[in-house]
């Protein structure tokens, strides 16, 4: 049977506006996202970043911040599927409202967060900011600066999967091996070895850098600890582009300290934004990166939300479907 | 026959010392480098920084740093083979003497090449610089920064062989497209297209970014000028790690102050060390970084000499072999 009956959103973010044009924009540009009697795919009912505006007795369908999403999701009683604008999505997850379906923002992140964990891998890897303060010494200061090559290190991914999985191709064609940790341990092609959360330590060994993609889970909070960062070698570099839930910071500054390992690079934070005072704005090992690493683009928001209400106007499943129950 | 003479080498170099201690390393832990009768391959006469140390009558086999050998290589009439330990061999190439076999240091640039470019062509897709201004401030600033990705950007190689190469799977691991210029044009696995130097301007104009790795030849004196940089785009980063010779330096200036191209990153220059006063040291949008972008570890220095030297004891054709009339 032919499907003649489009979806009505309310879009609710803080990037509303964008979104909404992008939707438009990309069901202008393809007929994909047109039913067969010519009616849109979407009608969309609210554009607004306040939860206030919402109508929550009838809203149906939600395409949301999560953070905004989550105070009115409990008085919406007719919502039938959330699609969030984000890949993590605590604010969620940890709630008791678990009868509609929330799918996460995925598929997108990958090409974003290879660039930005090379960026930070390569930075040190070729002493770009030594270089910089050479050049503007006074004179400034023609000298090689030891380097530090990739090529033949180990990279360590803990929370790898969707994400991580588009670091492995780049890491290999810098003559890196891949490791992995994952809750399940379970084999991803291209690594070396899959470790699971009991081997952390022999999994830091085994790293010559390491970049933590695991989500906001209750079995990740404050997992990278003192046994962790101890285990890093006075060269490494951490980058957490994961969640700030994930790091023991009293742990990370100490270790720091010590000189276990060389630098963090830190894009997420258990308190975002992070507060001027903290010290990680502060230590000359840390670099703070305002939570940019992978952010969505309203046109991947609107992309991933058109495909997966072209498959709920068809009742077939939808993707990126988010568990309650395992929080991920 | 087995082969029961090895060679006596002179080694000249800055770091001939490190070298030495090399092939002495690589010696002992692999037979491979050990004659049948277990003869050492390599016999070291002498380890010298000071060209005039060389006994330039009896002296057949030289391992050399280009630069100091051309102060001697005219009066060593009894060279047979000279491994030069760079990549670019002007120094010898320019000069009258051509009746020995000269090998360059090839097969070990392309790793570190690759790694000098793509952490500069990151630092601007990612505004590093921009985010530790934003850590710096008092108080420091929380926000996001304008993104430039790479991913479906075009990169173009000038001077495209041996080490650009190298650069090719990297930049397809992050979604870019290769473009390549050379001076035969002929086809390279994995670019889009190829293009000779009258082409120059056409693939400036479809190239996002370039890189230049043209050696220094005749040919390639200034061809890098104002048509060249104006044909960059304003977003445009401009990598020269090939030869200083190859920039027309007014034009790069010009074409940079106009906002023709976003930024340059220079490795090599006219004349090294570049003079304190030279305005690239000063300009807000040139990266200076001594020449430092794929230099050899005596290591690789030490494979690449007793690779060729097993070759010369057996009378095979050496690898890496200059071309005195095409320069290169």
């Amino acid at each position: 049977m032919a499907i003649t009956k489009g979806i009505s959103v309310t879009i609710l973010s803080d990037e509303a506006d964008d979104i909404a044009q992008a939707i438009h924009q990309k069901m202008g540009e393809n007929s994909d996202y047109c039913l067969v009697n010519g009616t849109p795919l979407i009608d969309i009912a609210l554009v607004t970043s306040s939860p206030k505006a919402v109508d929550t007795a009838d809203t149906q369908v939600l395409l949301a911040d999560p953070d905004l999403a989550a105070e009115i999701v409990l008085e919406c009683h007719s919502l039938r599927w959330l699609q969030s604008t984000w890949a993590g999505n605590a604010p969620l997850l940890n709630l008791a409202k678990t009868d509609y379906l929330l799918t996460g923002l995925k598929g997108v992140f990958g090409k974003l967060m290879r660039e930005y964990v090379f960026a930070y891998l390569l930075q040190h890897a070729r002493s770009v900011s030594d270089f910089n303060t050479n050049q503007r010494a006074n004179p400034p200061i023609w000298k090689a600066i030891p380097r530090f090559p990739l090529h033949g290190q180990t990279l360590g991914i803990t929370g790898l999967g969707n994400i991580g999985e588009a670091l492995i191709p780049v890491a290999h064609a810098f003559g890196m091996n891949v490791i992995g940790l994952s809750k399940s341990g379970k084999s991803v092609s291209g690594t070396e070895k899959m470790y699971t959360t009991e081997a952390l330590v022999e999994f830091a060994q085994r790293s010559d850098h390491v970049v933590n993609l695991m989500p906001d889970t209750p079995a990740t909070q404050n997992l990278l600890s003192y046994d962790f960062f101890r285990a890093l070698k006075p060269y490494s570099v951490f980058i957490n582009a994961g969640r700030g839930s994930a790091i023991h910071e009293e742990a990370l500054l100490t270790c720091l300290n010590k000189q276990c390992f060389k630098h963090a690079v830190l894009d997420v934070f258990k308190q975002e934004p992070l507060a001027p005072s903290h010290p990680f704005w502060h230590h000359p090992r840390v670099t703070v990166t305002s939570h940019t690493a992978a952010e969505s683009q309203p046109s991947d928001v609107a992309t991933v939300f058109l495909d997966n209400a072209m498959l709920f106007v068809s009742d077939r499943p939808l993707r990126y479907l988010l568990d309650f129950e395992k929080g991920y």
